[in-house]
């Protein structure tokens, strides 16, 4: 680690803190207005997921690009202009680099939390190679309000699978305290090579890849102060893990 | 605000973001070992609250000067090298700017809320005046291990009182949501001008003062990623808000 180098935290380099933009508590009431714009969100980071205002599609950040699994099945590339009400970044290093062969989500999962002592620590996972399935969805959203909560809008779900796919899944990994600011446990989205395919995924089996986990000092926790509708807000947090684990959940 | 200043988060100065060192979780089991530097501590704010390496005392950060009120009733200035399992820091730069006179903590801290749409936003609040009355509690921790968990800790704390006291108030509001990774509300500490008084604050009564709140964007939390202790610990969320409204609170 480098000592100030104006990018990020005393003593860290920006490859060291993982950006987030809002809270996934703001979108279980459906505080869908975009707060971020795609442009700034990417001078956090190259790599990162996201939604779109009104929970609009399943964002993806693929080298520096923004790529949006909509729910009728295309990915189009997203416009900076375009606005996110939460999302994560981080620019991509690797801490840790291997190479997997003919592993499914659940196995992968469970291998990186029993080799690391990464149950209290953010991590990025970064996965390019061929998937012989991966299943995804995509949140069928509408970008202008009025917007629905988040329990409403997951059920209007789609579901996509693919086979034998080539493509990049991003993610991360957020530590069980922190379920509400972030989804607890893995929060993975996918987008093939050709730009064909992605969105939330749900699972999938790596015939072969490369797992690149990338460990964090830092959250850098941005939260959308400038609008109104947010701060006033009074959250009901005592079903909040159910709804989000629910929605957000694997299956 | 200033575009990227090298300071911080791109757009935003240095003021409109809270460090936080820790998470008030890791104290709970008693994950007390000092894992940042005072003099580290202070490259993040020159206001601020914390506690040293086992629970050893209540930190106030003034003016970029570290003061330890003990149990055994003194206020110290601590040595940059002493270490903090947690705590947080700010650069002073106030956003609201309010004369008070004859107010107590719990007619203040509502006026506060009523006035302004804060519930959802981490702020700091900063005091600086002539107090008819403060009480404070110092826990008695001890500086080296073995290291007890908070709820022991805090029944061994000392209390102190002070009337007619000139000193400094500091500390922050952190929303609901984010009850363990802080404590949720206020949480306040205090040192007297003539560093004779201090602690955590349990209850006060402004007889005159400047209360400052500053609003920030930005929580830049840092989590002890090097501490092994920290990264193996299996936590038990399951009465962790209890055990911290009982030790953390102001009663």
């Amino acid at each position: 680690m480098a000592i100030n180098n104006g990018k990020g935290a005393i003593g860290l380099d920006k490859e060291d803190t993982l950006y987030q933009h809002g809270t996934l508590a703001l979108l279980v009431p459906g505080l869908l207005t975009g707060t971020l714009t795609i442009g700034e969100l990417l001078e956090h980071g190259d790599y990162g997921i996201g939604t779109l205002q009104g929970l609009d599609g399943e964002l993806t950040l693929v080298d520096g690009v923004g790529y949006l699994a909509q729910s009728d099945g295309n990915v189009v590339t997203v416009d900076p202009k375009e606005t996110v009400p939460f999302a994560n970044a981080h620019f991509q290093r690797a801490t840790d680099k291997l190479e997997h062969t003919q592993i499914t989500k659940a196995a992968l999962e469970k291998e990186i939390m029993q080799n690391h002592d990464y149950e209290n620590i953010f991590f990025a996972m970064k996965i390019h190679g061929v998937f012989s399935s991966v299943r995804t969805r995509v949140v069928a959203g509408n970008r202008q309000p009025p917007f629905k909560p988040l329990a409403i809008v997951a059920q209007n779900q789609e579901l996509f699978s693919a086979e034998n796919v080539t493509g990049t899944l991003v993610g991360y990994y957020s530590p069980e305290l922190f379920q509400g600011v972030a989804s607890a446990g893995f929060h993975v989205h996918f987008v093939s090579d050709d730009h064909q395919f992605g969105g939330h995924i749900l699972d999938y089996a790596l015939t072969q890849g490369t797992v690149e986990l990338q460990r964090f000092e830092n959250l850098d926790l941005h939260l959308p102060v400038h609008d109104s509708t947010y701060r006033k807000h009074r959250f009901d947090y005592d079903d909040m893990s159910a709804v989000i684990r629910s929605a957000e959940g694997n299956e």
